[in-house]
């Protein structure tokens, strides 16, 4: 396949001429197709329907004899304590199951060090300065919550290992207003980053300025394989094990959901952390609430069983996107990175692709595909403050629509880029 | 029946001694009796047991087509609106649709008032002194939260009609360090009194020295009669109409949920307040959360329907809770009123009674239980920072119990009532 950067103008301008004509018939076509969302499809959730029925009304007593249905166990039922730890590959007892949403606890965790601080920190709201760490690209989520609490964030590049670990030594190491970093350690979001076993040593080996420096570990996507085979199913050492090797056991909080294991809106999370830091959440989190939704807990307990039941239902989950994520790999590598004008690194599980085009073209991308009926994630989101410096990160998300509408979304991505891309080589032939 | 307070010495140390054999025999028998929880019985709860099977998989739409198993709509889905709407007696687009406690709205409309202000306000972290009243007896719950953000917090008695107004308005209208006030008006935890009409408009009727100060009217019991009898359901007036018509819409957020409608543990929750508060709050709660449990939503609204669903549901509650607040009022009335030694008010709804004895002895009394084998709501609970004025409120709690568990509970409660008494009587004959 010949490079685009190799092609004469010409050959550029009769490229160009052909992709138009293309684009038109998809402008005419009146296409609604959308790549935007880091959902499952209605048939992933359907995966999970027996869960609605697992419950009947007389098992309603936690293995502690405690009924779910009423008040109170703030920290969440045993049982699903068992079943969140055997998930996130922790101990039960490091773990505090919570209510439908992970992100509610990171952004509680970030409330209430703002509100009371650390440990008997100073409360972030006291202090001049306080920085989090971004690895980018990054979840546009995680970036909201500290720019909601006014928290400067740095962009920490990420490599195919995890994030650039020598700036991350040296920011955390050396600068005390650096209370924390945002981490997606397996299947990473946007780029199906897996963490090497040394980056996650490094982080453990962190000597920070800050007292109460967090790691922030949002192991969503920890059970979330695309394939079947050992191999494939990436691994990465536990955080909250190296932690306390390293003798810093209150150095990390880690986070984990069942969102997109059972539903994406009923689901359960979990944090994960020291005794101590445990210890310190409960003191704050009996005073917010009574407890979170024990009945969904045990429903979840009855429905997934175990690591095993997890792992065999993960599996149903991946016989449905697998199809999805390899199209997009193929038809990108063929239509894309063999003309050189755009990669992506090939993901083994996560939810995400991501696209990185010519520079100075991803929000052009986005737009004309927005133009021709196909919603992207916007050009930007993925770091911090909406602003990509080499405006050429695409966050493509293949899970929700079916198979053949993705193909059409696909299509007309692939000529944007194309245009695109075109358009940036011609403005220096 | 003899007044304690007219007996001799010699007629109050004979009295002692029956009382003091009485009370060894409840030491004796080894009793295990809490009166200390407002929490539903398990017969309660397992009304709500067809709640558990009521979606079957099929029907998992939002009537806004939504899928209510996968993420988003931040606010709740319409339906539920409706019907919290109906519930809390205000209107659907006043409504936020929320996770499974009340109390964690609460919670986090202080956080967020303490990090970012309300509605441009300085953030009441960056203030040197934040006050809010509560009227006491009161929720302990409330003031822990309060306490929690280093809150000012200033005693307001309580009237039958409600809060003392004119000490309110003394302290709203006066002092801008002055940011809320605590309010349970129907029904009110402990007391159970419910605001009247006059009461209510007195609070629309308020002129805050400060622009963000908030009424927080949590109306936890507003569906949660005791008796049938259409004059017996206490009504009182809406709150956020009577506060738009005063020309002060943003005054007051209210809160409800299905705590002890449905499951204590897992039911759905609502604040509804101004548009203009609304849209404040869904500001930051998009950050926070994608969305809260939409099935459970869902599964509440196939359940109870509507208000009348709501209506007939709390009427099978009262016919379990009124036995035994009539058995606990009756052998109030008979046993202590009659001697002088105590006084309650009379209850039409909610979750207590509140008994108030001779000043100086409910601590004592509640121990004096608690070495006979009957656990009480620690004296002082009901007041800011633990302390009652007087050491005479205690709060008794009806609910769980069954009712020949509640009625031997009960018995040991009047004999120590009766020797606590004896012993404050006798200091001064």
């Amino acid at each position: 396949m010949k490079q685009y950067a190799a092609m004469s103008r010409e050959e550029l301008l009769e490229e160009r001429e052909n992709l138009t004509s293309l684009y038109k018939g998809f402008e005419e076509a009146g296409l609604s197709l959308n790549m935007a969302r880091g959902k499952p499809s209605p048939s992933q959730l359907s995966l999970a329907t027996d869960m609605l029925k697992v419950l009947d009304g007389d098992e309603i007593k936690s293995v502690s004899g405690d009924d779910v249905r009423n008040y109170g166990i703030v920290d969440g039922i045993k049982e699903a304590k068992v079943l969140m730890a055997e998930m996130m590959e922790c101990d039960p007892e490091n773990i505090i199951v919570c209510g439908n949403a992970s992100l509610n606890i990171m952004y509680d965790m970030i409330a209430r060090s703002y509100a009371f601080g650390v440990m008997g920190s100073t409360p972030w709201c006291r202090l001049e300065k306080v920085k989090f760490l971004c690895p980018v690209p990054g979840y546009d989520r995680h970036f909201l919550v500290t720019q909601d609490f006014g928290i400067e964030m740095i962009n920490i590049p990420m490599t195919p290992d995890g994030p650039d670990m020598d700036m991350v030594e040296q920011y955390v190491n050396n600068d005390p207003a650096v209370k924390g970093i945002w981490c997606v350690p397996k299947y990473s979001n946007p780029q199906g980053v897996v963490y090497s076993d040394e980056t996650v040593k490094r982080f453990a080996a962190l000597k920070p300025a800050a007292e109460d420096f967090r790691i922030f570990w949002d192991n969503a996507y920890c059970v979330h394989h695309l394939y079947e085979e050992p191999e494939k199913q990436r691994k990465i050492p536990d955080i909250l094990k190296e932690c306390a090797a390293a003798g810093k056991p209150d150095m990390v909080y880690e986070f984990g959901s069942t969102s997109k294991v059972t539903f994406a809106g009923a689901g359960i999370s979990a944090v994960a952390t020291s005794a101590a830091n445990i210890a310190e959440i409960k003191k704050h989190l009996t005073v917010q609430t009574i407890g979170f939704d024990k009945v969904n807990q045990l429903r979840h307990v009855k429905f997934l069983k175990d690591r095993a039941g997890i792992d065999e239902h993960m599996m149903k989950h991946a016989a449905l996107l697998r199809p999805k994520f390899e199209m997009v790999e193929k038809e990108l590598n063929e239509e894309i990175v063999s003309r050189g004008i755009g990669t992506f690194l090939h993901v083994d599980g996560g939810y995400f692709i991501c696209f990185n085009s010519l520079k100075g073209c991803a929000k052009d991308i986005v737009a004309r595909c927005k133009a021709a009926g196909v919603t992207l994630t916007g050009a930007g989101a993925p770091f911090p403050y909406g602003k990509d410096p080499d405006d050429s990160v695409i966050r493509i998300a293949p899970s929700y629509p079916e198979i053949n509408e993705l193909k059409k979304a696909l299509d007309v991505f692939v000529v944007c880029v194309k245009l695109s891309s075109i358009e940036k080589l011609l403005e220096t032939k």
